[in-house]
C-alpha cells in the first residue's frame, strides 16, 4: 500500500493544506506531495515542517503530470484556481478540494471541467480559528467526517477521493452538493454569523470584561476566525444562510415574544427542546 | 482571620451552594457552614462532599442566628425565599444571592426588607452548564469576577458581601442592579437564547452529526443547560433581554441583507469589526 496516491499537488498549504501533507508523508501515503502557494514565507514554513516535498509558486507547475490535485485555497478562489490548472492537468489527474461550501464549485467542475468528470469535491469538517501551516497536524483530519459530494463524476476518481480522506483517518459520506450547503448552512455558517453578531453586540456595550463567563467564550470563540474566509462562505453559499438566517431570525421573534408575554411554560419547552436538540446532535 | 464570617447559611445547594461552602471551609472562612435544601439527596451529597457542616430541610432553621445568610437558589425564587427567611433573621444578619438577574430582587429587597437595608445582591460569574452538589469545587470563584448591587444598603453590610467573595478568590466589581441587567442581557442571557436557537434549527435539518464541527460544538454547548434555569432568567430580566434581542434580529437581517446583496465589502467589514470585538472582549 505504499504511495497509494502517488505524486499529490496541494494547492494551498495553509492549516488544512499543510495538515493534509503531515497526514500523507507521516502515513506513507504518497511518493510526493507538492505544495503550491502564493507566498513564499508560506511555502518555506510548510517546508521546514515537512509538510511537503516540494515548494512551488506556480500552482500549474505543482500540477503538471500529479496524480491528485487537492484544492485547499479558500472557497472562493476554488473555480478560479480551477481554470487556472485545468490545462496542466491530464485526462487521469483527480482532483478534489476542501471548501466549506460545495453547490458552486459543483456547477462550476459540471461546466467546465472535461468529461469524464475527475474533480469531485469535498469537505473536511476539521480546521479552527487557528490558520497557516505552522498549526498543520497529521492528526488533523483523525475521526472528523469528510463529506464528498461525487455528482456526475468518474465512479474511479470518487473511489480515490473517499478513499484519500478514510486514509488520513476521517470518516466519510457522500451528498449532494445542494444537501450538503443546506445541512451546514444550519451547522456552521450561521453559527458563524451568529457568532460574530453576538460579538458585535457586546462591544457595543462598553467594558464588559467582568461581565463575560464561560458562556459567552463558548459562543463567541469562532468569531476570532478570518473575516475573509467567512465573507467568501457566505459569498459561495448565499441562498442556504439567508433562508436559514430567516428561520433563526423568526425563531428569535417567538422567543421574544414567549418573554415579552411572560410565557414561563412556553420558555421551558423552548430550552428543553433546545437542550434536547443539543444532547441527540453532539452526544458528549 | 479565622471564622471571619462567622456562621453562613447556604440555601440551595447546587454547583454554586456547594463550591461556596467548599471555599469557606477549605479556607477556614467560616465558624460553621449551614446548608439547606428541599431535597434530602442534595444535602447528603453536600455533607460527604464537606461542602456543609449541617444540613437542613428547612431554609429558616439554617438562618436562626446566622451572621451570614447566602442564597443560591434558582433566581426565580430568591424573592421567595427573602420572604420565608426573613423572620428567621435577626437584625444583624446580613444576606446576599449569586442570581444571574439583579434589578427584580434589588426591587424586592428594596419594598420588604428591614432597614438599615442589610440584603445586598450579587451575581459571581462563574459555573458552567453541569449543575448539582457533585461538581462544587472550591476553587470556583477563583479568578471570576462577581458583580454586587449595593442599592441603598447599609454600607458595613456592602462591605462584608464585597470580602466575602474576594475572600474566596473572586475579583470584585459595584454596579447597579439595572446597568448589571442591562450588560449580562448581552453577555449572558441572549448568547444563551441563541445558542438554543441554533441547536434547535439544526435539531430540524435531520441526521446531521457528520456535518458538526467545533464551531458548532462551541456556539451550542450551553444550549445543554438546564431549561427551568434559563426560563427563570428570561422572567427575571425581560426588558434588558427583549431590547437587546430585537437589537440582535436588526444585526442579523442586516448582515441577510449584505448576503443577498453579494456585498463582499460589507461582509468583510462585519466579520472584521466582530473580530475586533470579541479579541477585544476576550483577551486569550
Amino acid at each position: 500500500m505504499t504511495a497509494r496516491f502517488g505524486t499529490v499537488a496541494i494547492i494551498g498549504v495553509g492549516l488544512l493544506g499543510a495538515s493534509l501533507g503531515l497526514a500523507l508523508k507521516s502515513r506513507g501515503l504518497a511518493a510526493a506531495v507538492r505544495g503550491a502557494g502564493r507566498r513564499q514565507e508560506s511555502l518555506d514554513q510548510a517546508l521546514a515542517t515537512n509538510a511537503i516535498d516540494t515548494a512551488h509558486l506556480d500552482a500549474r507547475e505543482a500540477c503538471d503530470g500529479a496524480d491528485l490535485v487537492v484544492l485547499c485555497t479558500p472557497a472562493a478562489l476554488v473555480a478560479l484556481k480551477m481554470d487556472e490548472i485545468q490545462s496542466a492537468c491530464n485526462e487521469e489527474t483527480i482532483v478534489t478540494d476542501v471548501a466549506s461550501t460545495k453547490g458552486l464549485i459543483a456547477a462550476h467542475a459540471a461546466h467546465t471541467w472535461p468529461k469524464p468528470l475527475r474533480f469531485v469535491g469535498s469537505h473536511p469538517m476539521a480546521g479552527s480559528e487557528k490558520y497557516g501551516p505552522e498549526f498543520g497536524r497529521a492528526d488533523l483530519y483523525e475521526g472528523a467526517w469528510t463529506i464528498v459530494c461525487p455528482r456526475d463524476a468518474d465512479p474511479a476518481a470518487t473511489k480515490t477521493v473517499h478513499s484519500l480522506w478514510e486514509a488520513v483517518g476521517s470518516r466519510v459520506i457522500e451528498t449532494t452538493p445542494e444537501e450538503h450547503d443546506a445541512v451546514v448552512a444550519v451547522t456552521s455558517h450561521i453559527p458563524h454569523i451568529v457568532s460574530a453578531s453576538i460579538a458585535e453586540l457586546a462591544g457595543e456595550a462598553g467594558d464588559v470584561a467582568p461581565f463575560i463567563g464561560n458562556g459567552f467564550r463558548d459562543v463567541t470563540r469562532i468569531a476570532g476566525g478570518r473575516p475573509e474566509i467567512w465573507r467568501d462562505i457566505c459569498l459561495t453559499n448565499p441562498d442556504a444562510i439567508t433562508e436559514g438566517l430567516a428561520r433563526l431570525i423568526d425563531e428569535l421573534a417567538v422567543v421574544r415574544k414567549l418573554i415579552q408575554d411572560r410565557d414561563g411554560e412556553g420558555l421551558s419547552d423552548f430550552f428543553a427542546a433546545a437542550r434536547e436538540a443539543r444532547t441527540r446532535i453532539v452526544p458528549e
